[in-house]
């Protein structure tokens, strides 16, 4: 599934606010117009997000009309300034932004043809990385699915979510290709019904077993033994290995450790965030009471009632089984066995 | 806030579907009508449709044109047989069915007209009893809310779920009554969204401060100490305590213990099922897909995607605080405490 393109110095994501009643694609010619790609969550996810926030940059290069090379890096500096702006939490993006300002600030004065071609070659790495990153946490998570699993998910940690393999649907698609006899689970999770829209659609495009549920319906399930383990991604990872990601994850993590039902997250190493100790750091992205009071544009609820909306919830590391990297399997004691991936990583490049 | 009148012979309800954008009021002439209504969920709430299936056999009754009494005991009984049929899990349809039918049954042989007065009698006073029951259960609850408190909420257990108070609202109501300062946090309650159409709208329209929130967010908001307690209602409780409620309770139950947040179920006795030894023989509904599939008949998932949507769970009485009732408040070990509940009920009548 490939859902973001880059055509003939154009960025082409599929518009996933329209899935899957409507596959439509946007044309983005400018790094104002991958902000509000963002922004209006017509692309999310946190490998994603980083992914097209490269190619912004790619854009703001070639945009750059006449001038010299102060002024180009000016631009360079603006467009990071207005993506990162775009949304708090996933550090996959702000990751992104500063490998593109490492490979700009390294061919300083080379003149705007030659900063193009590098930072296209720099995006274009990022997405090739992601994607071979998220087969390797498939790879190393399918060794924790049984031959026979029902596994619940939340939100859309799939294709659609990075450059298109996905981390939490990475691992179960990758069980499913290894024969294992897979039944998802799919939260809708609102308010923006990822799970309805797009987890449920990938899944039965790529024809694996998927029921949809309420985000109600996860504990009753798990109370009835009828999930095996839950798997869902993240958006930013503390270095003591506190999650955030969609809200509802929290509590999903709570009644997982409640029912003795392991419960991973698959994530790559960019959407760790050693800079920040805990997950308490982690900002928490708020956004429009409307995602709430209304769906498609229908008001479901009083006009102007008073809604707390926030998009994420922060899992504490301790209602974590294991976090499933493409440096491996990351167990308890997480701050240690965080460093080591890391290390591992570094030694390697 | 009166959604249910018997008028001229009528059963006047507001159509709970269209709300809050639209009061359109409906209008049942035949028992037919009532129990469309209920399965439509036009009215819901266990205590509201036991009421309104009570009119529902005056209604049966009315409607019986010529013959002896046994063919008006015939049209009452597949009146009765109708009703009970539209909704499994709330108790209270078949408790007001039963004594409907103890009031027909002690009657026989009166003619119609008697009969008729003597139902519509028995209805009224079924009404009248919850409305005093419900206000029972806010002074009861009223002793456990503290003088300020924030409260979350889950479906509706108000005014538009009872005769016209509301179990886990009214206690709320109450509380606010009495001048304490009560801020409510409501669930919206996926698929039917009762939290955000119905409970913020009637919170709403008595000035008690709400906020609507997605199921996802309860536990979140747990997790950072702004719970004091939960409230809900009960659409049917085991001689043990085991609670049927709205799907997602069983989830709340399991994180306010979690988080140590005290969690309280409302009911009248009639919502109370002693002849169900504990929770898991309770039936349990499962709903029509297209409810999770769609919003406002608007789809939001794939078309025919698979869908398990069960419209109740069952909190195992350990993790109930204590279930407020019209006979005062009931503590742990459950069994006996709703035996003595019941013996001091049956002990004044």
């Amino acid at each position: 599934m490939q859902h973001i393109k880059w055509e003939n110095g154009c960025l082409v994501l599929l518009d996933q606010t329209l899935l899957p009643s409507e596959k439509r694609e946007i044309l983005c010619r400018t790094y104002h117009d991958v902000a509000e790609a963002i922004v209006k969550m017509r692309i999310r996810g946190a490998p994603a997000i980083g992914v097209v926030a490269a190619y912004g940059i790619v854009l703001a290069a070639q945009g750059y009309g006449q001038g010299d090379s102060n002024g180009l890096i000016k631009t360079l500096d603006e467009a990071k300034e207005l993506l990162a702006s775009t949304r708090p939490t996933a550090v996959n993006l702000f990751w992104a932004l500063e490998r593109m300002e490492q490979a700009w600030l390294s061919n300083q004065a080379q003149g705007k043809e030659e900063t193009v071609r590098l930072l296209e070659e720099e995006a274009i790495k990022i997405e090739e990385e992601d994607l071979a990153q998220n087969i390797e946490i498939g790879r190393y998570g399918n060794t924790l699915v049984p031959p026979k699993a029902a596994i619940l998910t939340h939100c859309n940690a799939g294709a659609l979510a990075t450059a298109g393999y996905g981390t939490a649907l990475g691992v179960i698609r990758y069980a499913h290709q290894d024969g294992k006899e897979i039944m998802v689970y799919a939260d809708e999770t609102r308010p923006v019904l990822q799970g309805a829209r797009l987890t449920a659609w990938e899944l039965t495009e790529e024809k694996i077993p998927v029921t949809l549920i309420t985000d109600n319906t996860a504990g009753y399930l798990m109370q009835q033994g009828k999930i095996d383990l839950v798997i869902v991604g993240a958006d930013r990872i503390a270095a003591n290995g506190d999650v955030a990601n969609k809200i509802g994850t929290y509590s999903l993590a709570i009644m997982a450790y409640h029912h003795h039902i392991p419960f991973y997250v698959a994530a790559p190493l960019s959407t760790f965030d050693r800079k920040l100790s805990e997950g308490k750091a982690i900002p928490i992205e708020e956004r429009n009471p409307d995602e709430v009071r209304m769906v498609n544009g229908v008001l479901l609820a009083p006009e102007n009632i008073k809604v707390y909306n926030a998009a994420f919830d922060v899992t504490p590391a301790q209602y974590i089984t294991a976090i499933i990297t493409d440096e491996g399997l990351l167990k308890p004691p997480y701050q240690t066995a965080i460093a080591d991936a890391f290390r591992k990583r570094e030694g390697r490049s």
